[in-house]
């Protein structure tokens, strides 16, 4: 069988498999698009736009959407080398009737603009996307007091984002917002563990499988006494707070049995003039030895694990190979191009138990964005067992798609229980 | 040719270079399996089982080995997307005979204990695993004390293995241990000296061939004076020595000829409730930097070095490349799995002196892993030398085969002296 | 059509781009070698000759060429797995008329050497060197006073080279050549700013394109008041003024519009007895983070940035896919070999926009190297679009040319204005 075969055949049945997508930041009160631009406003193609030469100037609120489009795709030809690119190729392919094999011009964003128009406002759109993508859920990213109201939580499952209650519950806003959901007014360490009680209690009882952080790359947890935390709330404005806060949230995810999603390294606001979510980075200089406590102190809380850099890889793998707690979690953001996932999944295929990897997520904000990342993902996947588990005879075709069908899909159900 | 034929050409011709194994912690007086127990309690089992989700009631030392070997194999289609799986099932089907394309199931855990048992039993196996390794010589771990007696140093060559001695020279019982083979009480630089002189001695009149020592990601050598000694140990409870004892036994490795096998990147006891060995892992923001001074103070001792890190490979490729006394040494623990052996080994090839590179080491605790261990180097090796030497024109076959040879076995030779 | 095909068309477009190599050491006034020794005293042979065992002895001023010659040769044998010496071999065979297939021994050296002497004394050696090579412009690494002066500009391109005005303003010597060279007796900012804006002036006056400087791992970049030079010049001896040194540097490649070239992360002196040029290292603990303000305060200046290492390519390619002022800029020193080369080119072409990758550059001393260089990395790239563009249908042969040009010499012309 010619080498190209053998993916075909393997992509082809992976794609078969339905998504349980565990990570996005779909709004389920909107979850698609309903213009153009709501595909083209999406950070990857503005900050790629910008960073070619494109001025920010119809990035603004009130600027018009299918000038904005217009000025995108216009810009288009600077970055089409892109996997970013790519996407939006398939976008346009498989919901816009964009012609296989046809070059894109700044000519086709009108037509573009207008067919998008008509086929999003199509009532079924949704219904459509869910099916042409083959999703059956997807993951949502709740803020704490999100009241989860208005939308199928067996669809659209709720995830308890937990950054700012961590990093900003200095700022007045936060703390009012907390009160507001839980009723309580935290003034120290045991006010505070009450309100994330009531916290965890409203999204548990709403379907909440899993909560989840963003962390930058020096971040420690660490636990705090209940004199440390009166002493930083009453004296100190409640600053510095967040390795405690974290370590409370931990205690939660181990009471309330849900899954805690660790997102390690991104620095926020590096570019201060980037467009709108294109303005934070990183720095390789961090480690998972810094969550050496709090992977030995919560045995019971599986910790799905993502790293913003590849280098940190192999870090992630050896923790998942010796800690039964920690899980290697899809390949985000800055990870998420074809090199750096073929690399990264082919090294936590070969040392990591399988039944311990979730292959991939779309982080997505819109819907439509499902098919296109997990149609990359599928392809890397479908040659990296073709080259490591078929050719050299260790799976058959059969097993190699059982094997990528319990990394798309068997391990999400069982780690987050949907 | 078909692009497979070449590489099975390679690997076979590979296959039948006799192997020193610069590297193991075989046990000379008891060198081989005496039970499949021995095979599956061997930390890459134990850890891959336990992080997957096998409690940890059976390996306690008491319980019965059948047991152990029945949950370990129970647990194992949650781990056989694994490298080290795949060494296991090498093993069964080379030494076991384990058929050929058949699937282990749970069930199979009982018969391989009893034919392993069967097996092992032979009073000639030792023989028939160096042959069936087409192995000749292995390097052994040794501790300072160890008498080196009642085996044959020209088939198990002694190594000094220095880690007590540089870093738990505080325990008193490394001490005494010291104490009651050098004949010398340490109490300031100039004992210590003697009783180190005394050790080497002692090793190089029993054929080792090589020091070694596994180090943290956080150390820096550095030359202690005899004040400082005395301080320490006098006032200090010889606490903080150990940058200034290794620094001692690089003089000593000089004065006495043998390389000196530096094993850098890890951290101790990071999982705290991991299974036996398999407890410790690695920081990445380390850096060769941290051993400049070593390398610029001793032109004369050759240092072969492993590193933990695929990531730090680059340091070890660029110090090699410059420094004569630095040479790559095998593909160490977390980095000894098919993706980081391919890179690492493709990075190292294409820059570094060929007479520099020891390719393989089995770091075997049983010698029946010699032969998986280094069968997987070998096809990786093929893959290499066919995609980057013979398909480019650079080589021919039998030029590759000599190129792969040398990293196989000749330069273990000519650095080691044996 | 068969894989090896495809690539050898591609490479073959690609070879025939005229080449615009932005960064090299080539001495305007010398510009081709002389003797065979120009080409094998080239660092990269001498530190691996010397790093394989080779004595430094015949590397000193007064030896005799051909025997040292005769001597690298000699050592070829133990480093002929290296891409370097495929470089060798390739001027070997382009220029000395080296039978293609034939081995290289020892005994080729002296008539290699008769050969060369012979070929490069042809009054047009130059012409033919560019000519064979396709070479169009080259970019050289002018010190702060060279006079610019007998050579043809549009040819050999300045680039105003900036280490010695920020890491060594504190010896006397360097200032004193800043003083002839400016006519300014610098003592606080503002004669310093005086004086950097003459050697600005003299610069761009005699066609100089860029400026460019190496940094350390630890290099941050600092804005400092005038208060600050002045207490460090009048009373510390102009120490520690580097970061703000840099600053001006970078304010003045804004006012002069010349894009400044950074190359990140080396170590000089590590390995104080290499032999010339052959002492230089890393630490691979360092992170763009620490450009972060530059980038931010200077979004006007073009950073074509290159790091020495593999495992930074990714900060450089996050950087890049959001800074509009940040560019990957060629492969450089330890990262100039076919695996780091094909990693980091795949990561970028995947990520970044496609007019912000400048491809390549020789880093070359003598031209005699820019068409094995050039030749390596074309080889690499014709690989790279073949399997991530070609194959999958993302572009068809012609527009995989098309990127690949776009490399190799359209955005050298766009970013440089050349």
């Amino acid at each position: 069988m010619p080498a190209d075969q053998l993916v075909q055949n393997l992509e082809s049945a992976l794609s078969m498999v339905p998504l349980i997508d565990a990570h996005s930041h779909i709004d389920p009160l909107s979850p698609v698009s309903k213009s153009l631009d709501d595909i083209l406003g999406y950070h990857y193609y503005t900050e790629l736009a910008h960073s070619a030469g494109m001025p920010q100037t119809l990035l603004a609120k009130d600027a018009d959407p299918r000038d904005r489009v217009r000025e995108i795709v216009r810009f288009m030809d600077r970055y089409d080398n892109t996997a970013q690119y790519g996407w939006f190729l398939d976008i346009a392919r498989a919901f816009l009737g964009f012609e296989d094999g046809r070059k894109l011009v700044p000519a086709d964003a009108d037509r573009l603009f207008d067919v998008a128009a008509k086929t999003f406002a199509q009532p079924d759109w949704e219904a459509q996307v869910f099916a042409k993508s083959r999703l059956e859920k997807v993951f949502l990213t709740n803020e704490f007091d999100d009241p989860l109201k208005g939308f199928d939580t067996a669809k659209y499952v709720p995830c308890l984002r937990t950054d700012a209650l961590v990093f900003h519950l200095d700022r007045p806003d936060t703390r009012r917002r907390l009160e507001a959901i839980s009723g309580v007014h935290v003034r120290d360490g045991a006010t505070l563990r009450m309100a994330l009680a009531r916290v965890f209690v409203h999204f548990t009882r709403n379907g909440a499988k899993a909560c989840a952080i963003s962390l930058p790359p020096n971040f420690h947890p660490a636990k705090f006494d209940d004199e440390h935390f009166y002493e930083q709330m009453q004296f100190h404005g409640f600053q510095d707070l967040a390795p405690g806060v974290f370590w409370l949230i931990a205690e939660y995810c181990r009471d309330f049995k849900l899954p805690f999603d660790l997102m390690i390294g991104v620095n926020r606001r590096v570019y201060d003039k980037g467009v709108y979510q294109g303005q934070d980075l990183f720095d390789q200089r961090t480690s998972l030895v810094q969550y050496k406590d709090l992977f030995n102190a919560f045995p019971d809380v599986t910790f799905p694990v993502s790293v913003l850099t590849s280098a940190q890889n192999q870090e992630l793998v050896a923790h998942s190979w010796i800690f039964p707690n920690v899980l290697p979690n899809g390949h985000w953001w800055y990870s998420n191009t074809p090199p750096y996932i073929r690399k990264d999944l082919t090294e936590r295929l070969t040392a990591v138990p399988k039944t311990k990897l979730i292959g991939y997520y779309s982080d997505a904000y819109k819907l439509e964005f499902v098919k296109p990342k997990y149609g990359m993902y599928r392809r890397i996947l479908a040659h990296v067992l073709a080259d490591e588990y078929v050719r050299p005879g260790a799976l058959s075709e059969t097993d190699a798609v059982a094997l990528g069908t319990r990394l798309l899909r068997d391990n999400v159900k069982e780690v987050f229980k949907v």
